[in-house]
């Protein structure tokens, strides 16, 4: 399914729409909700770290990540490097997440583990996490044979834009539910804190949108070291 | 992105799991939420038609349209006959759905419009909307000429592709926001009827994915008629 378009555009939108939902998602977090901590006797104030670090690291870096094969003018060995790298850092950044979310509920005496988001939840840093061993022990070190990185890349490259999709959508179900939970409280349905939560989940879609977009696309021309399978 | 292996047995998996979506979610309206209504003083049986017509409409028959190329051993010609068909079932069915929503919720005094699932609903309707009378005037009725045929294929591929993993994204928003607001009016967070939601969820993903999956892989051998560019 690679389209013989460009790649270079779309990657260029989706560093101005990682930019934005960076910036929504703490606009949110420190304004309307009163900002982030680890401890603290609020402890709303350790539930806000888990939609900053998901959504800037999981999602935002994973996706830079995921893209640095189509948007970079270097070697592909150097791109490679930065593709795993920033896909630790985005797997650390949504581990650490997830533990605040724990944490938080812990500390507020809430259930853990009964809500579809976190189950998906679950799966997408599981799966994350497998991709990314499996991705280092047959693309980086030790490395497989030619013929094992050959039948290997596109379902590393098939199952990679599976999970980071749910991971996606994932971020959708946790902006809603809390959202839910919020109005249920009495913010209002169509007041600007309302507003603000859903612009930045559908910035969020868009952006894992167009990350996949720039993956289907085609590497610069002058770029004669990137993949061809996709 | 096309996948060096058989569409067929993809194809069987999702029969199964759009067989065992559409129980769930009927057994989970009628059986659990009172049973399906269009006239009733009861008007959560209005609101139980939306899951219901959505869930067998637009995501199962719709998801048995897009496969319809690759699962069934039948002329180009009937397949596509068969395409465009089930495209149009699923996508009044969908309409029919949304409609009870809105019935629901007017006869309810409940404001309409104001939740993500139904701002990226009303986007996943109006895209499939387009997406089915683009493809039937340029693939069927009165047809374009054979290059623009050939450079529309990948983008209604594509396309079609992003609105459906848009609507089965959106189906599991609607089930969560569901679940959360029965639970905020006491439902066991992890009673029989919670399990079941989030199951058919989880349910409608999988079909989701293998309906992607069942697409990027190879039409039957015996079938020379089957379109190549995906
Ligand atoms: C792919 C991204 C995400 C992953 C993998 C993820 C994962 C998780 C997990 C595993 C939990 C369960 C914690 C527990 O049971 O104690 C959780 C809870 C929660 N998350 Fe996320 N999360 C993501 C994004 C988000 C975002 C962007 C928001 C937006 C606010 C959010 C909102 C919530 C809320 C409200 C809870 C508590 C209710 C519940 O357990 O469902 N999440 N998340
Ligand atoms: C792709 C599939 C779906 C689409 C396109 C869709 C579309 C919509 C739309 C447009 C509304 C707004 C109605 C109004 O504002 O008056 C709505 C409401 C609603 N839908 Fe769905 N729906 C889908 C699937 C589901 C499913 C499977 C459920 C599961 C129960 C569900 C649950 C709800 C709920 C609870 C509401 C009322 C709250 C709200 O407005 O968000 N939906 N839906």
């Amino acid at each position: 399914m690679a389209i013989g378009v460009k790649a270079l555009p779309f990657s260029f939108v989706v560093h101005a729409l990682g930019i934005a939902g960076a910036i929504l998602v703490l606009v949110w977090c420190i304004h309307f909700r009163g900002g982030l901590a680890w401890e603290s006797s609020n402890k709303n104030l350790i539930f806000n770290i888990h939609p900053v670090l998901i959504l800037i690291g999981l999602i935002i870096i994973g996706g830079e990540a995921i893209i640095s094969y189509k948007a970079l003018p270097l070697k592909k060995e150097v791109k490679k490097l930065i593709h795993l790298v920033l896909h630790a850092i985005a797997l650390i950044l949504g581990i650490v997440g997830i533990y605040a979310a724990f944490k938080f509920h812990n500390e507020s005496n809430i259930a853990n583990l009964y809500s579809l988001h976190s189950w998906i939840g679950i799966g997408v840093i599981s799966l994350y996490g497998i991709q990314w061993i499996y991705g280092f022990i047959v693309f980086f070190y030790p490395g497989g044979t030619a013929a094992i990185r050959r039948e290997s890349l596109p379902w590393h490259v098939l199952f990679g834009s599976f999970v980071y999709v749910l991971a996606v959508g994932n971020a959708a179900l946790g902006f809603l539910e809390k959202l839910t939970f919020l109005e249920n409280s009495g913010l209002a349905k169509y007041g600007s804190e309302a507003f603000l939560v859903n612009f930045t989940a559908i910035v969020t879609i868009l952006y894992g949108t167009f990350v996949i977009l720039t993956a289907l696309s085609q590497a610069p021309a002058e770029d004669d070291y990137s993949y061809t399978a996709i």
